[in-house]
């Protein structure tokens, strides 16, 4: 194992095999071609086939004939060779390909969101749409989202393939039924959003269904296609108007049972405490989600986004008493999560990432005070690098994953060539 | 899969190749003796060696020579024959071994106990010593419960082997470098009980170390040996004058990344509430925990255990107000559990199962209010059939459990006859 490299852990290798050996038995050809596509993906310095022989354990001649499959079917290019090799011809490097691209979709209650990503994590495009979707109608906002889409695809570069789509969703999802069952900040219950999207633009799409920080939380993990980031183990908050979470172990969601684990923003913090559009009370998103940070720094929902953090560096008073009161309730809550689950890392998502200056010092004080294990393994907080709407990312992630993680079935479905029609 | 019976789940099986592929790989004959093994565990009605071949899909002469070996290790045993068979010859009824046996000790705030287990679940011998150990001395509580155990060894029946012990004790452990990081209401701080038990009673005798309530929850699971039970995924509190948890996922007890998670007795009821001795303030175990119940009820701690139950089921108006706050800070912690872990089957061992019937009304209401997903998973609070000190049968059954997963193991360590010297 020792000369994989970083991005390529135990976790995610036996992942694969565990995989593999569900429903059918993964042939060697088949485990090897998944092994090389993620160790092209996980190399921060694109290698030559000699290096992925090197990490994978294989001959050069085994590794050259599943790149060369790998290639044809445009998971993986040939990047230029580097103008002036210290010696002898220059090996090609390999880098994810730039064709093979999958559709991310987000519905928030602030925004519509619609983004193209390449397998090499590259935004192709995209559109984040304003809006109010509180108690919106399910139907109306998805053929809106729908519509994004359609105008975002239409205007696509020409040669790229799009080989799937994936909707964000701020709730708990049934992802194996295309369900949304309950997103308590939209008021949506029950809602099958493949149907409602409109035929005409997921036409053939494959349409995969998430709950928007499960898929966030992937973007920031070691699995996240293109940019393998440094986490394994860790807690995800979105920052929005409601605060999604996540429970990240071995680079992977640990959603639970039905998949509808991870709800951070609903663990309460003051049962006394204001009701939440959930039906309890005092949840840790009505102290630090977006609505009640504004709220409390005297500040409308009108205003720019980075408006709180803005105020809080001009030293305003009332922004950092908000902060203050978002701090408390973000330690209440996660001290609480991390003596059940623990996992000391956590990273903030949205507009928490953004504040994070202002929250830490008081956050990290109180998280040592009431985690049991901080004395040995004190809780570290740091802001995720993940630009607006990292749901739409995480859910083109996800299709993107799963043709790397199994790149003969792409190839077996779409041919040995795989170009574009 | 279908012929296994109920108690060998796909998890414990997958688990178990996976633990043997680790260091070194198993042969066939390991896995096979493993597999034996557990039927014969998980078998309610004690199987004959066709109805082990049949449920472990292998040939009734390849199944009768593994239960001979298993037999002579004293692994399994052959009971008696029924009386009147049907027709024919009667087959031999195989049953866990009754003279292996595990030594399970605790350490509680409130009671010193020691215990002997043999491999069909029954307590062969057993003392339990009631006291006061709040901050007491590591050294020397722990010099009397090797007394403790001391005496409970010298008068162990003769013909049984002991072939460990397990120390259960209410904290942060590190369990793979024996030693106890930090148990609040004892007030011990890095503490390592091996030496401190007095060398000569543990003497040649490997000792484990674990949470009590990872080791209690483990008597529940459907992986307890001899008695198996019918839960793969629950949550467990132990109820005590501390409130120790444990999150259980398909069998096994979740523990996270340095073992020290589940402690649902410290996720936060109320930031205002009263100072906790892990420093934090308003935890659980300051409203639930069995002191916190009795001094709301008017109750002193010298009143005999039940104490509680018998004020509430005589309609003391203080004991059912003291069960009313218990049951609202139970219901709010669970809750922030459950939203992240998704496991809605709840556990309650010790007083908090005594007192369930009182408790739950309130509780399920609360829950149903609380928990997001209540309305497609609504939790389900059950109590635990575990007697006093479930911590000590839990710390036996890890050293039984290690014995049942790796037969073979065992055999190699002790020679074929596996015969008490």
């Amino acid at each position: 194992m020792s000369t994989l490299p970083p991005g390529i852990s135990a976790p995610a290798s036996a992942l694969l095999v565990r995989r593999s050996t569900g429903a059918r038995q993964a042939t060697l050809r088949e485990s090897n071609l998944a092994l090389v596509a993620r160790i092209i993906q996980a190399h921060a310095v694109p290698p030559s086939r000699a290096d992925v022989a090197t990490a994978a354990s294989m001959t050069r001649a085994t590794v050259s004939r599943l790149v060369d499959e790998l290639v044809a079917a445009g998971i993986v290019e040939e990047a230029a060779r580097p103008a002036q090799p210290r010696r002898g011809r220059p090996a090609t490097p390999l880098v994810p390909g730039s064709r093979l691209v999958a559709l991310g979709l987000q519905v928030d209650v602030g925004f519509l969101a619609a983004r193209v990503v390449n397998l090499r994590g590259e935004i192709v495009t995209e559109h984040v749409t304003p809006g109010d979707f509180v108690a919106s109608d399910p139907a109306a906002t998805l053929r809106r989202l729908g519509a994004v889409g359609t105008s975002l695809m239409s205007a696509l570069p020409a040669g790229l393939r799009i080989i799937g789509a994936g909707l964000a969703l701020p709730g708990i999802v049934s992802v194996e039924e295309g369900l949304l069952r309950r997103a308590p900040n939209l008021g949506w219950t029950d809602v099958r959003p493949a149907r409602l999207l409109g035929e005409r633009f997921l036409a053939g799409l494959p349409l995969t269904i998430g709950n928007e920080a499960d898929l966030a939380a992937g973007t920031v993990a070691e699995t996240a296609p293109g940019r393998p980031g440094p986490l394994t183990d860790f807690l995800y908050l979105s920052g929005g108007i409601g605060i999604g979470g996540a429970v990240v172990r071995a680079g992977r969601v640990a959603a639970g049972r039905h998949g509808w684990g991870g709800e951070i923003g609903h663990v309460c913090v003051d049962p006394a405490g204001p009701t939440c559009r959930c039906g309890s009370t005092g949840c840790l998103e009505q102290y630090a989600g977006r609505h009640a940070l504004l709220a409390a720094a005297g500040l409308t929902d009108t205003t720019p986004s980075g408006q709180v953090r803005h105020h809080a560096a001009a030293g305003d008073p009332a922004a950092l008493r908000a902060i203050a009161t978002a701090s408390g309730a973000l330690a209440v809550a996660l001290a609480s999560v991390i003596n059940v689950v623990d996992i000391p890392t956590v990273v903030l998502g949205g507009y928490l990432g953004q504040v994070l200056p202002w929250l830490r010092p008081d956050l990290e004080d109180q998280l040592r005070a009431r985690v049991l294990s901080a004395r040995w393994a004190p809780p570290r907080i740091v802001a995720a690098d993940t630009g607006p709407a990292p749901g739409a990312t995480g859910a083109a992630f996800v299709k993107l994953a799963a043709v790397i993680n199994d790149p003969a079935r792409w190839i077996e479905l779409t041919g040995p060539t795989g170009h574009v029609g």
